[in-house]
């Protein structure tokens, strides 16, 4: 092991996992098979004897295997949420091992559309199956067994990553005993439904696209760009925004009146939508926020109660006063229908300005919460 | 006149109004000059003997002159405020003239990118000059200067046009008794600049734009689209959105698990792009956009209260509670203002869940504010 910077995991290196197979596909939940079936995943601290002592940490939409430490001593950033998983912090690598690792669907090493499809040696681009947040976490779950853990200690996950979670509970609720979404929710709202559809819809609709067979040659860099730029809205507040950016100008004192970026909050946006483009698969996007929109909780008969009704973890629900994307009354659908199962829920809204990105931001806060809720879920000594 | 409608002001038609013919171009804000300029414009109902009976109603981004009526017997559709204005109805146009003009820089009749520059015989497109919602108030004051409308009864818009309505009251405050902005504000939030310059960026990114010399092309109809359903999802409520089309699916009982429209949302919100495609210019669309962002009532003091100290009008400032793109606490800070300079103002913060679109829509309520403020005004008898 490297040098570490204090609270830091340090260096950190990606593993692959293949399973599924032929004849043991994968069975998905629009009806097709997928397999053989590459996963990403990372690991952080030692799991102890039993393997009683592993939390799975669950990815958003734009997210990755890579939640913490750094590849290599002059690695730039580290890991999306390296300042919650660390020696000392509050998923403790000291106490835990953390796994994390990408979804299928993505582009971050896990099998996605821009994999090689074993059968025809060429990129699967569309002929991916689509895939849904219950099949992300069945293949989770081959990686879990995989690593021999027969029950995870805890899933957490913020956004798209809550939900996986919400699906761990119900789908293998005896391999889980403490439970997380933060910022999430059950199903998401018309509205975000709408957002998705812009954002795939400025995809498809760029020229490159070319019905997803744009490997190789020239990406649809114009349609992500925007995608991600509308998207980067709703996960900010609009109170953030108004500190962040206000009405300033980037680098001028007056208007040029001119089509070019003049607000510090245009320069921003574009910005991030061309770093974006740089780092992520445009037909991913599509596939992991049609993913989301599917995402129902409460379905097949449309009662969420009866849905949680099979959890058997321990949950804390925490929201986020300001995140208008994934409101706090989401939340709260949810442990109202875990309390009315008897259910053990804790609930907490952070009052923040942050909005959706929150779950990424309020560290200190959210520390406090979970070092105590991790602590609680433990065996008695 | 043709057979009308009960409450409806008939058969309508649009007029044109030439000024600013040169060496008497109109001095823009940009520091450009424009003329000669058109302006199309409607009017309904009669003006009294001394003219004092006028209202300007100003409209929003993507409005146009034609406010009220119908064209022609077959006509569709009326106007976009037809609730409103006709025999009877908030503007009565048994007792009021009511005049609607199309913003410069737009593409309904008046001057815009999308028209022919005298100088060259050549469209616009990007030459036109950048226009602000101080220039467009200056061409309405030289249509009202002609028409020989000493003092306007009232002004009177929503959003884009509730800009426009503030601008009059500080930039001819002898020339309107009454002032009337609806879902407005003194200067847009970051948030809203930021979703203006998605639609921009997706304009600006479809490769039919081609720096807006597309006239007599292929229109980038995709980029336009996109900002339209990006835009329509601000005007709307997360909570009507819910009512209207909450998850349901489009069309079907099941999801196809396919990349095309499946909600109901989505299909609505791509239909809307569809039909904006058909009627607005992609250029005026940049040019109104950066009109409302370039908007700021409080400059160059930065202080709103001074800005506002050369009113000399009633204001009746409405608002509406589920509008989150030009949400309440924007019209509060214009009443504050207002109150600071014991200018008479009336406030009303609609209860709707139409979000910021109520202002087309919660016409019953604002027939009963806006009938009694419109009295109120009139000189005593």
């Amino acid at each position: 092991m490297a040098v570490q910077e204090a609270g830091s995991i340090g260096i950190v290196e990606i593993r692959y996992f293949t399973f599924a197979a032929p004849p043991n596909e994968l069975q998905l939940e629009c009806g097709r098979t997928l397999g053989p079936i590459t996963i990403a995943y990372e690991m952080y601290g030692e799991m102890n004897a039993d393997k009683s002592n592993c939390i799975l940490v669950c990815h958003a939409l734009s997210g990755d295997s890579h939640a913490a430490g750094r590849y290599h001593l002059d690695d730039p950033k580290p890991g999306w949420w390296d300042s919650m998983i660390g020696p000392g912090k509050a998923f403790d690598t000291d106490k835990y091992c953390v796994i994390c690792s990408n979804v299928i669907g993505g582009c971050k090493g896990s099998a996605g559309p821009g994999s090689i499809d074993p059968a025809t040696g060429e990129v699967y681009a569309l002929n991916f199956p689509m895939v849904t947040i219950s099949d992300m976490v069945q293949a989770q779950k081959a990686l879990v067994d995989y690593l021999g853990i027969r029950q995870l200690l805890c899933v957490v996950g913020g956004s798209a990553g809550g939900m996986q979670v919400l699906q761990w509970a119900v789908s293998y609720p005896d391999m889980v005993r403490l439970i997380i979404p933060i910022c999430s929710t059950a199903r998401l709202s018309a509205q975000a439904i709408g957002f998705d559809a812009v954002g795939r819809q400025a995809i498809m609709g760029d020229p490159n696209w070319m019905d997803g067979n744009y490997y190789g040659k020239s990406i649809p860099s114009i349609g992500l760009g925007i995608a991600r730029m509308v998207g980067h809205i709703t996960y900010l507040s609009e109170k953030s925004m108004h500190t962040k950016f206000g009405r300033d100008l980037q680098d001028k004192p007056n208007f040029d009146y001119d089509f070019l970026t003049e607000f510090k909050v245009e320069s921003y946006l574009s910005y991030r939508g061309d770093e974006f483009v740089k780092r992520f698969d445009a037909n991913s996007y599509l596939y992991i926020t049609k993913a989301m929109d599917y995402f129902d909780l409460a379905q097949p008969t449309g009662d969420l109660r009866r849905s949680l009704s099979v959890a058997k973890s321990a949950f804390l629900v925490i929201s986020v006063s300001s995140d208008w994307l994934f409101p706090p009354y989401m939340s709260k659908e949810i442990v109202s229908a875990l309390r009315r199962n008897n259910i053990d829920v804790s609930y907490a809204e952070l009052q923040s300005d942050y909005g959706h990105d929150a779950f990424l931001l309020e560290v200190d806060v959210m520390t406090r919460l979970i070092t105590s809720f991790l602590e609680y879920g433990q065996p008695a000594e």
